[in-house]
């Protein structure tokens, strides 16, 4: 959607270098951009690209306009703005109020008319969902469960019984809310399975990431806070909690009862033993193992990182080497190897 | 469902200390248990929380006993015997045998007339599913694939051709079974895939969670033995084999053609090489790799924990620091980094 | 299906040591092969095992071939040669053209008359497949998106609008393809969603394990080269780039922006730190932490391997001793833990 740059100043009080009945109809990088583009400047070592950039306009901070060569906007956080910009260039699309003729509804549930109900869709007995809600295709609304308003769940989510979702959740493909925890009871001839009779509460403004699974509670209840952000293939336990707008990049794994702060940001592939506490505002490395509690905020790393493989072999060797003399241990080529 | 707690102690053959009458119809923590909640303690640790628990009732050990200030059920593994009276309290719902209108099944598949099939479930041609089983909404079992009794699928599983499952499986959302093993020979131009015509055996009694993954064998089967319970998003890779009663936690990968034993409990982001072998009753932390083959029972970690990030790099800087300056190696922002 | 060795020779090119009308109709290893049987001998190492076999034929490099006890195939690539007869001896079962009336098929999308559409898919406004396509149940194709020509979607795969699908794609369920990357801002109160405008692109040749995900880009697209073959539950992230042939295994993470080279071979639970460059020709073992680029060919590797427990935790506390005294910090007992 085309929108002049006046506009945009107007409408988020930010002050227009430029021709405010410039139009943008679409976003792109600085390098790339062309007629009609916007694009945004965040990071100042990027100056020596805007001056060449062919955008349209540019959202920066004011200390980088003398070098933008277009239409400038001046905002004090560029990338927010630029966000909410694109949100006005590319509105969601438009709801198609009502079920389709191949999903299953069952008649207990509670669907506002306002609602798309996607083909395929199954809503089970006490559902409730939540004006300008969209039901993409394929999902499924376990029993007891509900969606706040205008809710969006984009494709084969499953939903599972009595999980409560607040509003604005955007919920991508594949996700998996309220499966049971991993409670198991060690017995003299296997495991016996624990109940998990908790369930899930989800915030309002909560994103949760394609292929991503949040447990159930065993006893007591999953939370995911206010504005937290799941990205991608994310496992959160049974009885975590994370703290309001805490964002969680993808493939990271939180054990059973771990309580994450409020606006800590974790990077991918990190994982948290069971049972600790991450205070608020604590910003984790990717990769990193998170065995033991963190009380101070700051930013923590247990990343080694890699090196040419006979290198780092060495360095492992040489790592490892002081403590095996002292516990006499033969090399490990003689006992645990083949 | 109420229960009291003398039908407990009778059906299970335990010692009550309190009143045969009280009834318990939920279960709850020590510290927020009310009136009518079950709870129990397995770590004497938590005494000073039963001493003023509101519980109706707790399962715990002799020793404990006397700090109990409510009805006690006495049981040498307190959490696996309140595992057992929780699943008498939250008894699975029953079925509702028949075959939902909008699900799929080929004639050809034979179908216990006490099962369930969910909305929008296939059933290919000469899938066999046994007596009593749940297959939830959108669950697709392929051809020939086999279920023993009592199986629940909750929702959205996939059965691959072929695959065989013994009885009583609790299979969660998301889960892939039989997949194609990554199977690919290098070629001069690329890589030729690799044929899986393998399949996947499960034993009894096996859980596996939500969006977790179990590939077919390349040649042989991949095997998951009796009682083995899978937590979320595990990868499980074409030949792997996983011994009786063996659990592993959350997000945890398995390469090809290893063999991990009976008794096994690994934890939560374990990586593991192909084509090694664990011994029955090893334990692995979360987090760790595992390289080659361990041949000893036993606990074995290879986590390297977290530090704030400024005194990591310093211990990773000397940890690589001696074997850089053998190699003679310029600094790493030489040669690698930007 | 059954092939005479003397067919297989005239087929592919190949040196038949042995009787031309000998017939293979079933793959298996060495150890377990019985009449009837294809084998192969990639590694010389297992000719103690090849002189036992009771295969009816063995593909095999030339110099192994006077330890085959039974008829032999002679290649440069044995595993190559032995993947492509077993893709004669099982072929893909054929196309069962046309469109499941429980499908549903928006009239605007484009579908070739030789497409097979599953049980249950969605396809919708202007999608475009093309011919040979297999669409398996309950696969949903977002509108515009399009598929080349023999492309083959198991079941339950999403591709969200605008994906573009080169020829011959193979991908398993639960994949996710074009859901929103982790496009957030920061802002005074909590994050701001930054659409994420871009596509995907996938090229020719492509295969795509189970329950992986691929994000849609920002505003450019993310890249899947010709050739390139993803094991299960692998995260690509907005704007990757993976180069022609780069083969990644299971579970491994790529972080937003970060390009990965050509003909790379990269393992299990790798996880890429974003906007970084990876070169052609690179391998990195399973497990590794990838925080910077990396402009040099070659093997590489970040694994610290595991100990017993009680060993690994001395090395640790070596490792991390010398720089915790320097900073004058307490023992993480007493700050960071309970």
């Amino acid at each position: 959607m085309a929108i002049a740059l006046g506009e945009i100043a107007v409408r988020f009080g930010c002050e227009l270098r430029g021709n405010p009945e410039t139009l943008v109809d679409h976003v792109a990088p600085l390098e790339s951009a062309d007629s009609g583009a916007l694009s945004f400047l965040a990071n100042p070592k990027l100056i020596p690209v805007l001056v060449n950039t062919r955008a349209s306009a540019v959202v920066l901070e004011a200390r980088s306009a003398p070098s933008c060569p277009v239409d400038a906007l001046i905002a004090s956080n560029p990338h927010a703005l630029f966000a909410r910009i694109a949100a006005l260039i590319y509105p969601t699309p438009p709801l198609r109020a009502g079920i389709h003729p191949t999903a299953v509804v069952d008649p207990s549930a509670s669907i506002d008319s306002s609602v798309e109900v996607g083909a395929h869709a199954v809503i089970t007995a006490g559902a409730r969902i939540g004006p300008r809600c969209l039901i993409g295709p394929a999902c499924i609304i376990g029993p007891q469960a509900s969606l706040g308003a205008d809710c969006r769940l984009i494709a084969r989510v499953t939903i599972e019984h009595g999980v409560q979702i607040g509003e604005r959740a955007l919920i991508h493909p594949g996700v998996v809310i309220g499966a049971d925890g991993f409670g198991l009871a060690r017995d003299a001839d296997g495991w016996v399975k624990v109940p998990q009779v908790g369930s899930v509460r989800i915030g309002d403004d909560v994103e949760i990431g394609a292929n991503t699974t949040i447990d159930r509670g065993a006893m007591d209840d999953t939370v995911i806070s206010d504005g937290v952000k799941l990205d991608n293939q994310i496992q959160i336990g049974h009885n975590v909690f994370v703290g309001m707008h805490t964002a969680i990049a993808g493939c990271t794994g939180v054990a059973g009862s771990t309580r994450i702060g409020a606006r800590c940001m974790i990077g991918g592939h990190v994982g948290f033993a069971g049972h600790i506490q991450i205070c608020d505002d604590v910003v984790i490395t990717g990769k990193s193992a998170v065995p033991h509690s963190i009380k101070q905020p700051g930013i923590y790393s247990g990343v080694v990182g890699l090196e040419p493989v006979r290198i780092w072999h060495r360095i492992v060797a040489r790592m490892k080497l002081g403590v095996r003399r002292e516990h006499g241990r033969r090399e490990r080529k003689d006992d645990n190897d083949e």
